[in-house]
């Protein structure tokens, strides 16, 4: 079986705050390098290569964010950077990435990517990308990749996997009984134990002609905004009307067609400071430094901290344990890992008496 | 009693490593604003204010830091800045200073200071200023300032008083029964429950032809030193070849004219980071901020700790509690507030591999 002319839409508008300092308003954790050296946008392209050519992929973001992009992604042709009139979470956005493939191939097959995951081996996700491909092409199916679960996680919605239809090379393809809403621990504990739950990554892959046709019958306000767009108004227009939701909860939850890949090897979405000890080796001391090239990182009977920094910059630890430690630009943060999502308090109150600062 | 003219004798020459990275080579402790918004230096002539005019201040210091005793000092005339040619300990550092007020007064009363000491109130400090002046224009004393421990102190030197032989104003001056080294635990508790311990300040009062009597006297090699340049000789080639020996060691503990009086308020020569929450009062929230105009410190949940900023910068403390965080220049330092005294071993390690930051 020949392999479709595959097309990637790499999203890249969010704006979170769980980064903060490195990540700030006029430059979001996309734009970061957390992991790997470059910045996790252009991981995300890379971990495209022999499979997408530049050429076919198309990064949606918000207009703010369009120089960001292409400094990330030098390569990337700017035609193929799609800017966002408002921001109106994922729905409306796999619905405008949707009309440009349409532009430039009839019906091709897309894989639809978070900008901001980590995902490895690359070889391993590229056989499923491959696999979801042909599933996509060959039984029109909208297709989600679903990730093992390693521990109970409550902060990600689930799919429960139903059963498998379809082996793709190595890689089953399931139908999805049900997705269900993040749960408790306890029942997230069931859904470990059970092998057939899978956390849902948000990433997609489709033919064009699928996912319009499941947006006309489950999130008709979006197909028709794209219409009238279609038929001349402004997307600027356009675009701040359509309903902000989420591709899962407007089309993914209501179609039947949809099958689920499972993700079996190492995945994060790196939802805070504390993700990145899980994806870095630790260094000799036991520390684990993500730093730019000149950065440095000093330590004296210190161990489990991970310590960010920019530039030509020294971190200097002296006794401390399984500390955050940030130096960003103008700010410095210093928190215990297992208190790193309440940075978020930090920037609330900072977006109330401290905006110099965001 | 006509108050005797007095001259002061700032001594700045130090190159610690205690508050890297605020401290540096090209900017020693004494240049840092570590209590009351000024450079310690700067804190130090103005506790002076009103006893000692500008005039009357001398600035021993190195050639390399002159710049930054006339950017801390902008009002000191720049004829008083003495450079050494070379860092010898504080005897030679006296005794270059003794004959540059020999040139400008006939036996003047000076006192002598560290520039990086602090000390308040300065209303307490100038009246033990002014009783040890009297003394030694009267008494032709040399005269040492004792601290009167409040704690079993093991890093300073004590003196052991001998019997008052007298009082001036409200002020007890007391013979020196003798000077002790720095003392193991149990004994520094003996000191502190005796009563008539103190600890060795490093400041001294005395006139001219006294200080350069006793140095005849007990430092005969410093003493012809300075004879050889008043023939005609370079500082620069003398200075070098003089001992390298503490003013205390080499003519205070062999002297007999000494006197001691007590500083019984609160006095400091800020040893270390950990020594700065001592001074600083508490912020709302607990903790003890050092920080520049510009500076900001945000803690949320943390409490103890001290954060020391320079710029227009943040640092932000979520769940930690007595740390030191300090944020100067390109470095940033974590680490407990006890063990504060271990960020030399950072400056020793750089002094290996990492020149670039020290």
């Amino acid at each position: 079986m020949t392999r479709p002319e595959l097309y990637a839409v790499v999203m890249a508008g969010g704006s979170g705050t769980r980064f903060w300092p490195a990540s700030r308003r006029a430059r979001p954790k996309q734009f970061l390098p957390v992991w790997g050296g470059r910045p996790m946008i252009a991981e995300t392209c890379a971990r495209l290569a022999g499979l997408v050519p530049w050429e076919r992929i198309l990064v949606v973001t918000a207009e703010s964010q369009t120089e960001l992009v292409r400094a990330a992604l030098p390569e990337l042709p700017r035609a193929n950077i799609l800017a966002e009139p408002a921001a109106r979470n994922t729905a409306p956005c796999v619905a405008f990435a949707a009309e440009e493939v349409a532009k430039r191939a009839r019906d091709a097959v897309q894989v639809v990517l978070p900008s901001d995951h980590v995902i490895h081996p690359t070889s391993a996700f590229q056989a499923t990308l491959v696999a979801a491909a042909e599933e996509a092409a060959a039984a029109d199916a909208l297709v989600i990749f679903g990730v093992k679960p390693d521990h109970p996680a409550t902060g990600y919605g689930y799919i429960e996997a139903g059963a498998q239809t379809e082996k793709r090379g190595a890689i089953p393809v399931h139908a999805v009984a049900r997705f269900v809403e993040k749960p408790p621990r306890a029942r997230a504990e069931e859904f470990l134990a059970s092998g057939r739950h899978f956390w849902n990554s948000g990433m997609f892959v489709w033919r064009t002609s699928a996912i319009q046709a499941a947006l006309r019958a489950h999130a008709p306000q979006i197909a028709q905004g794209f219409a009238r767009v279609r038929a001349g108004e402004a997307l600027a227009r356009v675009y701040p009307e359509l309903p902000s939701v989420a591709i899962d909860v407007a089309v993914l939850e209501k179609a039947a067609n949809v099958r689920m890949l499972p993700i079996d090897y190492s995945w994060s979405d790196v939802g805070s400071w504390a993700a990145l000890p899980e994806l870095h080796p630790r260094d000799p001391d036991g520390n684990f430094p993500v730093l730019a090239q000149d950065a440095r990182l000093i330590a004296e009977d210190s161990s489990g901290c991970l310590a960010y920094a920019e530039g030509d910059e020294i971190i200097a630890l002296v006794g401390v344990k399984d500390l955050v430690v940030v130096r960003a630009g103008n700010a410095t943060l210093v928190c215990p890992r297992e208190r790193a999502q309440d940075v978020k308090r930090i920037v609330e109150r900072l977006a109330r008496d401290g905006e110099r600062y965001l």
